[in-house]
């Protein structure tokens, strides 16, 4: 069957094409008879009108963007799942772009938006991403921007975030709890402020200890995994052997049990492991992990509908404000005797 | 700064709507000296024409759209990135679609794709889905779909499989091999081609080595992972309990191993597991798991590959043929001894 037209349904109903056009656009000029006969005939021949030129029309494209450094993350596909939910809800389209924690890829991502492809944009930030003018140029032009999980802190829109800081002062604490004094951080980021607060609440809850924390206890890890193994060996070849290591975003925690395996390390008797992660293999890994687990699907929902209600008011401002979801500690043996 | 138009464009340069129009659409009416001019102010003031309205005159989206069953899984996440790959270089926009596994939810999405907000589909279906009809519905309207994974095997398109039958042969006869005799399937449908045919290639490997697999040898699970632990204790429970389990889709993983730990069953002393999955932490689970692992980003970018071509060459019909990408056997301790 050939794709039905506005005008095969003009023809059909000997009406103007201009007559049956305004139909669609529900026009106070049409008598509601005539409606009747076009939408009848229309849902009949299951005649669709072109989302691109209501889109035209309308100056909406019925349609977000969601911005994202990686989609194999559980963090990331949860929150695909919470915006999903409020997007199909709201008869919303998402796009999904992926940065690769790419700055030039960001801003390539970025620069397409400006032109009306979408209504709105949910972006978390690469690990590259030290300045938002990219970000603010696309707000100026009038797409709303919120930020989630990975924020600008600066940049005058909604974020919406977990309580980084609180999480990583209460790994530290467990871990002190636990009689760990050497504690690694492992960072893949020093801009990101998921990184820099996770990191200070860590710093926090060992100063409040009077425990030495010193540039050394940070280690720097990529976006390779087979380097990333090497990096950690290296950390527990030290003399000055770290009891206990917090790695900061959930890809890490491979490198960490393989790195532990290589080095004959066995954890937690001779090292305790928290990991920031959602991945819900936490429990059955070997030995099962204890997590800071973020509420993934909560936060990329409330991204999602905070965007919707400024997209509904027609685009009432977004305020400047942080929206803080908080994180679990869940208690694993990896931090256990 | 206000979005610039092209009337605004036009004003700007003293030339007629019409003219900077046909700029745009690169028309042999206009001069190449009048073409610079209009792109190079275009250039200074950041003006990108409306993608929509582009999409009007072209007929074009430069749109795709991936319909899967969930992104919170491995092999979907990885797939996805296989598919971005593409899509990114080809100039394509990816929009994500959610069926959750629900047949109705499937044949909403797809039935807004008719009206040409998408060039084309890239999909997975649900396991709900047992006809084809939205889907060859669709492609009749000139929507042209390549399946990929979960495919239809009968709708006249490309399909990006990989070697299920086989590997479900594969997966059973290492099982044999390290003296299993008494072996359950884990399934999630008996509609899915993935699932009929690893069921098929496991029933193979045993019938020709003469053992017994009938109906209580396959065990039906659903979508939610306590419901499935229950299910998993209770075969583990039985008299003749089974000395191998194969969980035919990765999500089942975690139910197994949770199971085995509820009714205290040494894996693999008591118990040999194998799953298909594509998780990084198959690795450092307790015990590393041995998967049958997809060449899921392979997979995506196939798919996407096969899709494009299509589109390049004016909407070249796809061949009705299965493209398969082998699978292959990773061995860990969980079927060791």
């Amino acid at each position: 069957m050939p794709n039905i037209s506005m005008k095969m349904l003009a023809k059909e109903l000997q009406l103007s094409l201009s007559t049956v056009s305004k139909v669609f656009t529900d026009s106070h000029e049409i008598s509601e008879q005539t409606k009747q006969k076009v939408l009848a005939l229309a849902k009949q021949l299951n005649y669709v009108p072109n989302p691109y030129a209501s889109s035209l029309r309308k100056r909406k494209s019925k349609t977000i963007a969601v911005v994202l450094p990686d989609v194999a993350d559980s963090f990331f596909s949860v929150a695909i799942n919470g915006i999903e939910s409020v997007a199909r809800d709201k008869g919303y389209h998402v796009l999904i772009y992926l940065t690769h924690e790419l700055l030039d890829r960001e801003r390539a991502i970025l620069s397409e938006f400006q032109s009306g492809r979408v209504d709105g944009v949910l972006i978390s930030i690469s690990n590259e991403t030290t300045t938002d003018c990219h970000i603010t140029d696309m707000m100026q032009r009038g797409v709303p921007v919120v930020f989630f999980d990975r924020v600008c802190e600066e940049t005058p829109t909604t974020r919406i975030t977990t309580n980084d800081r609180e999480s990583g002062q209460l790994a530290a604490q467990h871990l002190i709890d636990a009689g760990c004094r050497n504690i690694a951080f492992l960072s893949i980021s020093e801009s990101l402020p998921i990184s820099r607060n996770r990191l200070a609440g860590c710093r926090q809850a060992l100063s409040a200890q009077r425990l030495p924390f010193g540039a050394d206890n940070v280690v720097m890890c990529t976006d390779d995994e087979a380097e990333n193994v090497q990096i950690i060996a290296r950390l527990l070849q030290r003399p000055d052997r770290p009891d206990a290591i917090i790695a900061s975003v959930e890809k890490l925690t491979a490198a960490v049990y393989l790195a532990c395996k290589q080095e004959k390390v066995s954890i937690p008797d001779q090292l305790k492991v928290i990991s920031f992660s959602n991945q819900n293999t936490a429990a059955i890994l070997n030995p099962s992990l204890t997590t800071i687990t973020q509420p993934a699907f909560n936060m990329g929902k409330m991204a999602a509908e905070t965007l919707f209600t400024s997209l509904r008011k027609s685009h009432l401002p977004l305020k400047a404000e942080t929206l803080v979801v908080p994180s679990t500690l869940i208690v694993r043996e990896s931090t256990g005797k």
